[in-house]
């Protein structure tokens, strides 16, 4: 178990990490293949070293530092990512990280010789904030990302994912890679919370939910829905007269809101497009874009069913993922490890639910957000919690790799 | 009064500016100081020294075509501006230059002699789809848009008004014209409805509504409403855990409508800018632009107040101008010309409001707009209702310049 040299061990690294890629919001822009993102690579590098620990990339440039020999058998691999959103927060991803490199501190100092490999990974543009497809590197690896089509991927510059990897020095040869996946055994990703569920005094007694057990990841989709208005001029055109695409769109946001409490899930409606977006025009078109997501698949496919038929729009499906569960079994096991810790879903898609649908064994552990904000600069957790992170890690691969 | 021979004059005018500055939509983009715009000039002063007018440009480039001497007496003007909102019409401007060169070819024909120098005016970038300032020709020669401030004025593509200006050949020494103004005795801007009140057979009888006569130009302003939210991840963030800005600028838009019509005016929200604009993030901030405009500056304002004091947003006021009236003897003169035609206000801005406010004696004639439809490629004039509003301009110089 984590001793006081552990955790601070743990803050170390906290510090270490703050100030990179930190912008005057007081977030985070740490976007793949950057130089932000390279001076992230260097430092996990540079830990994984410093313990000696074997440090392999696979073809998608994802770093796996390694305590022994995953070809001769499969490992117990914890981890996450170092990228964010823009002004994201510092915990999404970085705490999974730096979570299992002081787990794996607090093992080596009690002495602990595993009986199968420990890995640490480090995945690239878990994000998705510069090429707009999440969880690229763990995609790329299992297949479920073609290689062709992420490399033509192209930034807000134009820039393609193949020209980024090249100007950072990376092959080109990317793609799918069976070794890496074949090496992991099973895979727990600790993840800051990012819902305020855990911190509801009302749900779950506050002394044991400083830590909980992912059991699923939310089925969750994308729609796009057109709003047709005319174009008009907006001091001479009677009201009665109006084809106003803005006040349809303002109708379906306040619908969305309404069916998803009635449905019990969550819908967002927070991108728009507007044409020709002129103070004095009446809107012609707006685009907008619905994330909806929940705990259960019915439920959302109803809601968004609804709001089609009732929204003033053309609505097309843009994306559509169904329930990714977790592990029973593991999931079980860590319940049995930890002792009476909230066990939930999440709303949000991780590298543990790609990994999951390509066969890995892969469990969740999330790290109470006091405040429940995420993707932003005012995401937080309290370091005692984080702390008990660590413990809750460390006493999860004492477990699975002894 | 106008023969055959001056209708078709115009509507071989009409077919050749037909192909000038349109896009693919169907519409034009004839923006200041561009190449079309240099067509379009060009074509203006052809057609201009065919008729052996006198052909000036004033400080601002403002192209000025006399029949007659204005020094000796200020002279009667009529004209508007061959320039066009992004995808604008074909009528909106341009009609009301047509309209003036054919009026003259009617009276020159008919061996009419003015008694007092008559003027065709084509004003410059009255849209101000390019540096977003509308009727900047007419507001820098009466000095109420101040010289350094137009030039510095950027497109955007980051380009000075300045710069634009000297690209396009022109002097940089732009300014207040006083000549320009004093040779304007009374000015007299046709223009295309951009509403559908003149159609409306409820409200006027459709024998005698194919010209109105403007009374004034209504209040108008523009208001920004900034709508604070805090930015949270789409899929973890329960309802009751948001602050989302973009549901509190859809209830705004929602009841800016509804209070556009309980105070008996318009209201457009057409312009939006939200933060972070992401798919999965709920928006922390968006900013809406509020156009108001109305018949009664009183209901105007109280319809601004109480949307303010409902929306969850800062509101603050850009700009607010009050009532411009006409000439409310030159008005009367020219329905004792027309005879029983509509008279009505119009909620969009012109030239002839800026001359009006700089204590030019101005009136406006519109031509009936079947489907209201303005500032897009759908907007219409009926040719029988263009050559009525031809006639109407024609009796109006015989009998202002007579």
């Amino acid at each position: 178990m984590p001793t006081d040299a552990s955790y601070a061990g743990f803050d170390r690294m906290w510090a270490d990490l703050q100030p990179v890629g930190r912008v005057s919001s007081g977030g985070y822009r740490r976007f793949a293949w950057t130089r932000e993102d390279h001076t992230l690579r260097e430092w996990f590098a540079g830990e994984c070293t410093a313990r000696g620990l074997d440090l392999v990339e696979d073809r998608m440039g994802n770093q796996w530092a390694w305590w022994g020999d995953p070809d001769a058998t499969p490992g117990v691999v914890a981890g996450s990512h170092l990228d964010s959103v823009p002004d994201g927060g510092a915990y999404d991803g970085p705490l999974g990280v730096v979570s299992a490199l002081a787990a794996v501190d607090a093992l080596r100092d009690s002495g602990f010789q595993p009986s199968r490999p420990i890995g640490v990974v480090n995945f690239g543009d878990e994000e998705g904030a510069r090429f707009g497809v999440a969880c690229a590197g763990s995609r790329v690896i299992t297949g479920e990302l073609d290689a062709d089509r992420a490399l033509r991927l192209t930034d807000a510059d134009g820039v393609t994912m193949g020209e980024a990897l090249k100007r950072a020095g990376r092959p080109a040869s990317i793609g799918r890679d069976e070794d890496a996946v074949r090496r992991i055994g099973s895979f727990v990703e600790l993840h800051v919370e990012q819902g305020r569920a855990m911190a509801d005094a009302d749900r779950y007694d506050q002394d044991h939910a400083a830590v909980a057990i992912g059991t699923d990841i939310w089925p969750h989709g994308r729609w796009r829905l057109d709003f047709a208005g005319i174009a008009n001029h907006a001091g001479t055109t009677r009201l009665e007269d109006r084809h106003d695409a803005m006040l349809a769109c303002a109708t379906a946001v306040a619908e969305a809101r309404g069916l998803a409490e009635k449905h019990g899930c969550v819908a967002t409606i927070g991108k728009l497009q507007v044409e020709p977006n002129g103070v004095n025009a009446i809107p012609s078109h707006v685009t907008a874009w619905l994330d909806a997501r929940g705990a259960d698949e019915a439920a959302v496919l109803a809601m968004v069913e609804e709001l089609s038929e009732r929204a003033a729009a053309d609505v097309s499906r843009e994306s559509w993922t169904p329930t990714t569960a977790f592990d029973t079994s593991l999931a079980g096991r860590l319940h049995n490890i930890l002792g009476d810790v909230p066990m939930l879903g999440t709303g949000a898609g991780h590298d543990a639910g790609i990994l999951s649908n390509a066969g890995v064994s892969t469990a969740m552990l999330f790290v109470r957000n006091p405040t429940g904000v995420s993707h932003s600069p005012e995401e937080f957790a309290e370091q005692a919690d984080c702390h008990v992170g660590v413990r809750a890690l460390t006493a999860v691969l004492q477990d699975l790799a002894g």
